[in-house]
């Protein structure tokens, strides 16, 4: 019989803002999965570090940290490597930052996985949520239309999914800040926006936008607007 | 010394997914409150009901479930009952189903007591990534922009942001379904879209959209929509 492969939610970055879900299936598992940077530890991994047990197998994928889609193979050579543990009927949990299913690499692995293996995914908190938390204001409310965007979309794609939401998200902000700033200010939301970098980690930064200074904004930040405050 | 007030998102529904940052808070307050509707329990206080210590004192806001904004009257009533506790120095956490800032009543309880009082939010599992480990699909992927809308809006909103998003979640659901089929058939995305109802719970609900009948679908339901399915 076949493993189970598990894709499991670790969250934004506290390690409490795991699930028990997440934590007890951690400890019921012989292997563990995460994506890595091409030289360095997996954001997901540190996260969960404390919940892995001694003793498990662990498959490290790296990927490298460009931008711009990742090639194919690398996730066929990654799933082919997961598939052999769950053949071997071995459960597999892959550790993922945040959410497996919002804007997560998990995506490329659960393609090629489920349909061949039984899977199971554990939701968990994502960076939307702690950073509104982090921020001390809400996200959306009753009726608002909420615009979850990536900064890496272009400049008139942002303003006009910005300028017809009530509220945004803009994620993986990092390099594109200066951008953000210029376009933002365009839209007269300068005012509105709050950035938020490393959420719920020891080195969280919360700052209304218009206080920013120059900062080189890591990958982990976000800036939310909300046309209601 | 004041108390300090306490946003805890539970999760979406199984006790499991609850936060161990939640649970721990729960285990540490004196005075818990919660939101329910006139009669009948609180879903938010179901999800948490095993976590709450015994002894604790319970505040229930009841929440008249009628469409439309509430009286301002009932949210400053509530939060004079909970500043009650706080000015006698004791800590309460208010439990808010999913995450306290994502379209939740919490916010208006914030707003009253967050510039009298110190206030920590812990972000919760919210139903949007819950339905999309329910329907096994990923809700965004890489630079996809997601639109995350309530039913409630008007037809003329609702398939602007549709038809304009490349993925979306629609929230409450409920009586508003054999509105949103139609609406999502004359933009041709009902083969994109999944409903979900009261993801992870033991009534849990997935269907294709598609061969979906004609169901009377609860409050706390969710249609998925997906463009590149």
């Amino acid at each position: 019989m076949s493993g189970r492969l598990y894709g499991i939610g670790v969250g934004p970055g506290d390690p409490e803002l795991m699930t028990l879900k997440a934590v007890r299936i951690l400890s019921e598992v012989p292997v563990v999965a995460c994506l890595a940077p091409e030289d360095g530890e997996s954001t997901a991994r540190a996260i969960a570090a404390q919940f892995i047990p001694a003793g498990c197998a662990e498959i490290v994928i790296r990927v490298p940290m460009r931008p711009g889609p990742e090639p194919a193979s690398l996730y066929d050579d990654a799933a082919e490597k997961i598939a052999a543990y769950l053949s071997d009927g071995r459960d597999v949990a892959v550790l993922c930052g945040g959410d497996p299913f919002l804007y997560g690499s998990f995506a490329y692995l659960h393609d090629r996985l489920a349909p061949r293996f039984s899977c199971t995914i554990v939701p968990g908190v994502t960076s939307l949520t702690a950073c509104a938390a982090a921020s001390g204001g809400a996200l959306a409310r009753r009726d608002a239309a909420l615009a979850v965007v990536p900064a890496t979309l272009p400049d008139a794609e942002l303003k006009r999914r910005l300028a017809d939401a009530d509220s945004a998200a803009i994620l993986k902000v990092g390099r594109h800040l200066p951008r953000l700033k210029a376009l933002l200010a365009e839209l007269g939301l300068t005012e509105a926006s709050t950035y938020v970098a490393h959420a719920t980690r020891a080195d969280e930064h919360v700052a209304a936008l218009a206080d920013l200074g120059d900062t080189a904004a890591p990958y982990f930040s976000m800036i939310l607007v909300s046309k209601a405050r």
